[in-house]
């Protein structure tokens, strides 16, 4: 395993429960992204996250996960560096803050969290086939980039992540 | 300040930042609540959670404050109990989970990720001009409970609390 | 139940595993804080903070609990407020955040990192029969308040409390 | 930078301000971990962890820090993945959980309470010039494991984390 120094960071975010079509999405992205030399942070335990993991590795990438709980042998054979947060769901916020960007896939109410923590700490996220939201009379701030497809949404993913490693965001904190 | 034994616990989430609209309807919320003896739970440190808190101190209720720093002072004037995470936004989750129910007003991302944590650990949420949303291609599982009208939030998240208080959420750990 | 506007805080630790001494330590110390119209806030399921509830709660106090998991029903039933933060241990930090001062009553491991979190914070710790520390080389800056005996104690911390709330600690973001 | 695959990781535990003699044995500690292929997680800003990261960078080692803040650029120069976790000090508790052992050298408080958290999670810690410790009456169960000197240390805690990787600790959750 190698990897370039300082790394750009890239968090998959999706459910643990996923359908063929979105374990097929992640497997290739997590593969797109170990080809353009980004580590890929993830958080859950199976379904997208597992995924991701598998393809980033089967292409010579490095992925970190933030574990819900203390045992590093939860982590899927795909993890190279198991983080231990004992914090169940909690740990989503620090998957997202670990990004220097995102990208969404699918999901349930866990990523639809991630999401919203990330918007809202002003860190991009890319959207595949994942939540729509809005709210009551006013269009949100910063809301999710769309992608036509895999290799859009990570190439969205990293040139917003070289971005914002340039210029911090305005959005630091907007909650 | 008088407290039921075991009171019924209701947190109420909103924007910091919030329109006169808004805050009127969390000022009225905080009242209804405080009528039926329903303790109040917040988090933020103004806006809708000020204006929910106070509407319940001047009807005889009782407020807890989730706060996001360590230090009490942070703490609206119509808190009564102030808990100090500091953890920053992560206490949002705590918010939610320390209510039998909850009702989101209005609201920013901060309040779309309390209202998805929620939503994801089965805690039955009450919706008032607040954020809309679906997954793509699947209806979310146990959504935002549609309210006409602040006191009908009140009376169905009361309603939701007690039902819940008697059997457990069938969704307890979904995400 | 009754409480005064803003009441004190007022933290009590100490092992869920306690012999008798200190639960009978505890639940005097429960009862002591009750008569002087401080509100009782800890964080364990039994024990140490058990027997402290069940003393304030028959003095007339008010306790509030800084759960490990998200479901109220773990709470003793000497608990009116129970907050709920599914962060398991993580919450001990917490318990010794949201009072005003702390008072350490036996103990393991968990208990021994409240009473370093508290110290580190700047928050005013006594002990009773509880850990006894040093560093190599250097004496702690801001170490445990001894007591003489429980109505020692809790005097003790009533007054490092309203002196904190006075003029607020020079620890206070020491680590 | 190149890594084994599923690197054992042992995390490295001290306070941001430290004296020489501190930063001169975490230097060196970070040198030795890294000879001997184990990935070093940190967890401050400064002082002992940076000592550390700094001995394993110039010996070929990799580098994680959790940071407590959400800013990857808050990590010192010889960190390789920075995980933003925005709880503050709570993140003490991942530093510690995500290492299979703990070295801990000098500290104030904060590596107190990591030591504490450890311990109470039937964590592996060995001690270098840090903090000694004894609960009133009993002398407390999985104490610190001394070393004679910082190799010594190095080879105890490699030890300790490759005995739990093979059988987990009888004291998985003590507190």
């Amino acid at each position: 395993m190698t990897l370039p120094s300082r790394p750009l960071v890239i968090a998959v975010i999706g459910g643990s429960n996923a359908d063929e079509e979105a374990l097929s999405l992640a497997y290739q992205v997590g593969a797109e992204l170990a080809k353009r030399g980004a580590l890929l942070v993830c958080g859950g335990l199976g379904g997208v996250m597992e995924a991701a993991c598998k393809g980033a590795k089967a292409h010579g990438g490095t992925t970190v996960r933030i574990l819900p709980g203390s045992d590093p042998v939860e982590a899927n054979p795909y993890v190279d560096i198991p983080i231990c947060t004992g914090i169940g769901h909690v740990r989503n916020i620090i998957v997202v803050r670990s990004g220097r960007a995102v990208i969404a896939i699918d999901g349930a109410y866990g990523t639809l969290s991630e999401i919203a923590h990330a918007l809202g700490d002003g860190i991009p996220v890319v959207g595949l086939k994942t939540w729509e939201f809005s709210t009551h009379g006013r269009q949100p701030v910063g809301a999710l980039i769309p992608a036509s497809g895999l290799v859009d949404a990570v190439e969205k993913a990293i040139a917003a992540a070289q971005e914002r490693a340039v210029k911090p965001s305005p959005l630091a904190k907007p909650l």
